[in-house]
């Protein structure tokens, strides 16, 4: 396929050494060399390779740029078409220079994603693995960048390529039997057809095992500190994102109220919500009462309880009891450096099966254990494999969902004697659904937006 | 010279399509061969070659991220010496891995600038050639860029050499004379002396006059918006925001009270200082009376007097005319939508000889003549050409201030008819005063000083 040709600043914004300005399409070497002053001409030179030169900007004759090209010809690239990526000085100037002057030249301004979608449009990877480049990029944590580029490297591809033959091994047989009736006695296809689909129902019960831990590492476990005023619910929050390291400390184009911070608890991402209203005012307990930081409370995949060791349960405690009725909770008992006021054994009976942790944040005693607690609460009742494939994506796990649920109707269909053609239409919707994973029957505006999601550049 | 490999992530930290981890030194490709997976070890290609493949970590032999490598074999290259460029996906925890492995391998953490250091000590580069990179890379305006570009280009070190070579050449003659002091008689030495001295002095002049606008293309006009509350500081600031787009909006690393923001205008590059401070109360006229907001005052470079067509001239409005005496005003009368109150011939009294405009920021009228206003200001005087070479970097232009004085001084010693030999220290002196200029005469503390102000990476 032919397209235009695209050009973006493929680095993030920003000050630094390097910047990367990429241009994809069969146009890319021939606007580059309208601007590239070298030993050579970029149309002359061997593929995969790099040179030194400079930009000239072609209205003034004057230099634009210190730069250094490489040149790569498709189809062994990225978008399986030619790509120039002019590599220029990291400043915000500079490389909004060389974009201007590209774009003069004759590309276009890439849309998000629009690299990528090239790459999956031209064949060389499918859409799950295209959806795991930008959760690679966006990946907290060691193990949630791992499950991106096991997808990417075509992990779950191989699999949902592997559970659509066997479905359309199923259906070849069932075929062979509506064509030739007197083959096979109708009990057998019955039992071939329950021993498959259960076979493939099996495959993708497991899959979906790993999507809950997927999901979360994809995503981060949104997690809420709650407590009265002065318990340490600051200390709390300062501690985990010291000990941890804040991977993302601001949500750009969000309000301050709704700042989130990533940090890395034993593999396991947080996304600690309201983060600012903590920092700033201690005052989530009073709004506690309004209706909106209960909706996201009840939204939290965690809640961090803080109670005061120094202090007597009061009612206010016990409404925070209430409130997290039912979620994942972890208690934690802070200031132990001080005197014993609160009644524990009132504490163990309203915390139910909940872990509890004490802790003296003041003296950094019980952080440990508390991380331990949280990563033990993550990776409950799963096995810690790095050889699993983790599906992650809502998308993903939607369609195996339905995938899952059609299987069940086609056995039941099996099960209730239905005609073998009825079934068939069973099986036919799972292998759609499945394909709709990989983007083999997606539609083209799901494709756009899918992609649309992506950051600049890529 | 030999150095240790050293390595860091070269593109700006954040979300982007692709992030880059730069090796250095003569182990370079060694360290990545360590790491690297593709149809070939690097060692065994061609320099100036790019190369897909995986990084595989050595401790679990599993794969840690797909990659494109670049290999420069020095002396052809940035630093002179063998250059890996390592492109990962722009991820934090993708070009943190990548790192990782990469110092993990043997390779040390570059300290801030210090490829640039290396280029500099390698001799591909003089120091303000050095100096220009950071200058391109932090450059707010095209013409501030460009400035940076013609002096990383050599401009400015073809010229000192020059001027260096002028008075090598003039302490040449004054010896031939001393050793042969029958060749020439004593009043046509003197006559030399004074002439080529002259001569020297005269371009430094020219030089200089270039300063204060080099200066402020690298560092922004320091702007300060004053005015009474409500007269539309606020409008003044969003206008000039908005029309202009501010460059940076956040200076990381500082309290909210000092937040600047750089908006460029018509190519001068405007640093509203204190924006926070307006966007958030507009009271900084009730803190002109504290020391510490006079002080900011007196440090700009430009204010902006801010006055209400609706009101009645003020003793507070007179007391701002008093506190910027004797600085760049403009004196802004805003709100003529409204009816006319002030005292418009008063305000041209107290406004003396400063350009004096009238808006109405409600209709965005008078924006555009308030800009012409501001860039008359700069360019006062000045030849607006590119051919220029603009000195722009605080400690060049006070050596240059000093090798003037140094001259005059020699100059003064010639005329007043001095031994030549006292003549030649303060030529000598000049001589190196110019030196420290392109890093000839530098001592290294002060070289480890001026590369520890880079961004890493570089």
């Amino acid at each position: 396929m032919e397209y235009e040709t695209i050009a973006a600043i493929s680095t993030p914004m920003g000050e630094g050494a390097i910047a990367i300005v990429r241009l994809s399409g069969s146009e890319a070497v021939e606007i580059a060399d309208r601007l590239y002053k070298g030993k050579q001409a970029l149309n002359s030179v061997d593929s995969h390779t790099i040179h030194y030169g400079h930009l000239i900007d072609p209205d003034t004759d004057e230099v634009a740029e210190e730069v250094m090209v490489s040149l790569m010809r498709g189809p062994r690239t990225f978008t399986r078409e030619d790509i120039v990526e002019i590599n220029c000085h990291g400043g915000l100037v500079s490389v909004n220079r060389v974009l201007e002057l590209v774009l003069r030249s004759g590309a276009r301004l890439a849309e998000p994603g629009e690299f990528t979608k090239r790459a999956f449009l031209n064949g060389r990877i499918d859409l799950s693995q295209a959806e795991a480049v930008i959760d690679l990029i966006r990946a907290k944590t060691d193990r949630a960048m791992n499950v991106a580029l096991n997808q990417m490297e075509g992990r779950l591809s191989t699999l949902i390529a592997k559970l659509r033959q066997q479905l359309l091994e199923t259906v070849a047989h069932v075929e062979v039997n509506i064509d030739y009736p007197e083959y096979d006695a109708e009990e057998m296809t019955q039992n071939l057809l329950t021993s498959q689909l259960k076979e493939v129902e099996e495959e993708i019960k497991s899959i979906l095992i790993t999507a809950r831990q997927g999901k979360i590492l994809r995503e981060g476990l949104s997690t809420v500190i709650v407590g009265r005023p002065n318990v340490g619910k600051s200390s709390l929050l300062n501690s985990l994102v010291h000990e941890n390291k804040a991977i993302v400390t601001d949500v750009p184009g969000t309000t301050r109220d709704v700042i989130e911070e990533y940090v890395n608890v034993r593999g396991v991402p947080l996304r600690l919500v309201d983060t600012a209203g903590i920092r700033e005012t201690e005052d989530l307990v009073e709004r506690i009462g309004v209706e909106r930081s209960r909706e996201r409370l009840k939204q939290a995949d965690l809640i961090l309880l803080v109670l005061n060791y120094n202090d007597e349960l009061t009612d206010e405690d016990k409404k925070l009891f209430e409130a997290v009725a039912g979620m994942d909770v972890i208690v934690i008992v802070n200031k132990t450096d001080l005197d014993e006021k609160l009644d524990l054994s009132k504490v163990k009976e309203l915390a139910e099966e909940h872990p509890m942790i004490t802790t003296s944040l003041k003296n950094e005693e019980g952080v440990d254990e508390l991380e331990k607690s949280i990563s033990e609460l993550f990776f409950a009742g799963s096995v810690e494999s790095q050889d699993l494939t983790y599906v992650s994506n809502s998308r993903h796990i939607a369609l195996l969902e339905q995938s899952r649920k059609t299987l069940e109707d086609a056995l039941g269909a099996v099960e209730a004697g239905m005609p073998v053609d009825m079934v068939q239409i069973d099986i036919t919707r799972t292998w759609e659904l499945l394909g709709e994973i990989i983007g083999d029957t997606v539609s083209d505006s799901l494709i756009d937006q899918l992609f649309s999601q992506f950051c600049l550049g890529k």
